[in-house]
């Protein structure tokens, strides 16, 4: 069996080389260099916005005659107000807080022996986005905020586009203190999958795209991959819930925008309340477009098809709802831990007691009580901007924001001390906290 | 090719959702219980110490019959006195902090609309270590006190000693709110490869054994691994060191524990000292049996044996050290971005501003000045305990203590908001932070 990836081309490694350097500076820059960095990038983006705005326009032909799907088109499209409030979101992420220098811990160890675990960048970030060229710019302005370096690979499709951006942010760049060879840009689907194999140089890839390109992607890196391949989202209707308001939250959390991770796939209904419920959900949801596929007591109450086994466990990311009728919480959360993908699961329910045992029990990035799975979003979090939402148990876990771009390092500051002196027992630790 | 890894039989899949079960029961109990629980194994642990000091000499005999090397031999001793010690690691662990239910993150989205962060255990966390039998009941302290069910499999040569631990652990649990099938103990080969397989069944892979064991783990699974394959640690001698402190600091890192990871395998050299430096280094290490291999500067200066390409990259594990002079600072900085695995590098300088330029540039898990690498270290950081030391990027890095076992989870209370209504414009967020 061979690998479908290849190994990187010395000019790939020598160009990877060349940003890791660069973010080596980055890695010591100031706060102020960095935010001036980003004024700079905004500032450039809108001298360029003749020559990005007419990049798109010949994707966006060129699309039109290759006959690309609709929605991949649509995607594409970067026009003036885009480009201004990407602009914007430059901007905003100048002024998020530092993430870097942060002391997380300070122990003095024993006299003059003190350490201090402090943030730090990763490093260099591989970035794989489908179509959307506003992301180039949004992860470009958080991997430089955070002091990383970046390998950005964007779709085919807006090659010119994201050209354009780049060498606009270059430019930026050029005129402030951080290297421009902290941002690179690939353009072949060669270098795309060589940069899988990236080990030593690249410390996170974050692909921003399809789930079966982050599957692909998980499935072909030793490298940390931040990501999710599945949104399986639950919403259950508690025995206990107020008809019109868990209604109002299921609608949102499926049709406000479907093709969303956190949209819902499955509602699962309890069945006391099933009767009065069913009916008019049925009839709202057929009234939005959407179509419902139900075990047999959902069907018995007007849903129209019938699921099968595969339903419970996909993932539509469309205008099609799965409806199964449960006995209690107890069943809720079983089907719950057996289909759900831990990425939002939300419960409505009057009885605070209930809601409390359903936020304990999911075992889900997002655990919510009367309100849409929809909010499950860095923005709307208020974290400020989102590197991507991860579905991974380990940290950073669900909506992220600048932190999934930076870790800690230890430092110790000491004169001389010798394991072996405390091995012995002639000195003993003192273990003591500082302030931080 | 076929995969080394066999897929897990019905009977460990059967056994992985029983761990599974009792772990998500485990996530909430209280503070309290699990402290108990921890008693409980610990006073079970000494009830049974006939039994499992019994195993361990029947596992030592079958290993002298089998002609184990005297090093894995050593490694499977359990006395008295390691007993002892072990159980009081048990309640060491007992009474850390508890780590789960911490708020990290609170903050009013909207009125009415409250998100907050908690911290939650990981799930269930499979552990594969080598010979020594007391690292079953560190790491079951450890995975119960964090909320965690755990699949442990410990050596072939130990089975018997792991066994009696096991079987001591359950009984004490059996008198505790946790359920004795949190932690199941796997035997053979098949199913410590299968472990690698339980992907949704199993969080983290903890391997605590050989760089071989590592690299292996790592190389076939796609569940996260806690763990580091190499650790090239260097120390660097500046211009301004003190020289006798350098050297005390020197052979410390080097000869404490030569088969840690945390022990130096190269030793740079600042070309202005090394007339001085050098020569009586060379006489110390020599006399405590360290094989030297230098660069061409370095043997002109007494290292007896020339080093390879092949040595700058090489973990010795052992007693033998690679010597190399270099022009400055920088060039030290460019030799660890080159050579090492970023676990952890130390300076020895008298020169604040040198040792300060040194602890920003170099991009290990720990960076140390005027100190032993010695030092990298869960119980010297003052951590409480050790579940592994991590040179990933992404945290957890480094000495990483009960933290390791945990992540958080969001959750959001609400009453009815549905996110139509923000992206409308109709309602505004506040994002206002509350108080922790």
């Amino acid at each position: 069996m061979t690998s479908p990836v290849p190994d990187p081309s010395p000019e790939l490694l020598q160009r990877a080389l060349a940003v890791r350097r660069a973010a080596g500076q980055l890695a010591q820059s100031s706060d102020a260099e960095r935010q001036a960095a980003l004024e700079a990038m905004a500032a450039a983006l809108e001298q360029a916005s003749a020559e990005i705005l007419g990049a798109n326009a010949a994707d966006r032909e060129a699309a039109l005659a290759d006959g690309l799907p609709p929605a991949l088109a649509a995607r594409l499209v970067l026009d003036g107000p885009k480009l201004t409030a990407a602009v914007a979101g430059v901007r905003q992420v100048a002024a998020l807080g530092d993430p870097l220098g942060r002391r997380q811990l300070h122990t003095e160890l024993d006299q003059g022996l003190v350490l201090e675990r402090i943030t730090v960048p990763l490093g260099v970030v591989g970035v794989i986005f489908e179509a959307r060229p506003d992301a180039l710019m949004q992860i470009a302005a958080l991997a430089v905020r955070s002091g990383n370096g970046a390998l950005l690979k964007g779709g085919r499709e807006a090659r010119r586009s994201c050209a354009a951006i780049h060498a606009a942010l270059q430019q930026g760049l050029a005129a402030s203190a951080v290297s421009p060879q902290a941002l690179d840009l690939l353009t072949s689907r060669e270098e795309s999958l060589a940069l899988l194999k990236l080990d030593g140089l690249v410390d996170l890839i974050i692909p921003r795209g399809s789930n079966a390109l982050v599957r692909f992607i998980q499935d072909n890196t030793r490298l940390p991959v931040l990501g999710h391949a599945d949104g399986i989202c639950h919403l259950y209707v508690d025995a206990e819930a107020d008809g019109e308001e868990a209604l109002r939250v299921a609608l949102d959390s499926k049709i406000q925008y479907p093709a969303a991770c956190n949209a819902i796939e499955t509602l699962l209904v309890h069945h006391a309340i099933a009767a009065d419920f069913l009916p008019r959900a049925v009839a709202a949801f057929v009234a939005a477009g959407v179509e419902l596929r139900g075990d047999a007591g959902a069907c018995a109450l007007g849903v129209p098809l019938p699921a099968s086994e595969e339903d419970w466990g996909t993932e539509y990311s469309d205008l099609v709802l799965a409806v199964k009728l449960v006995d209690d919480l107890e069943a809720a959360l079983a089907h719950i831990a057996r289909y759900g993908s831990r990425h939002t699961e939300a419960i409505c329910t009057t009885n605070p007691a209930t809601a409390e045992q359903f936020l304990r029990a999911v075992d889900s990035a997002g655990v919510f009580a009367n309100c849409s799975t929809r909010f499950a979003d860095g923005f709307r979090y208020g974290l400020g901007a989102e590197v991507g939402i991860s579905t991974q148990t380990l940290p950073p876990r669900g909506p992220v924001g600048l932190e999934g771009l930076i870790t800690y390092r230890y430092r110790l500051r000491g004169h001389g001390q010798t394991v072996a002196d405390y091995a012995r027992g002639d000195q003993r630790f003192l273990h003591r906290s500082l302030p931080l």
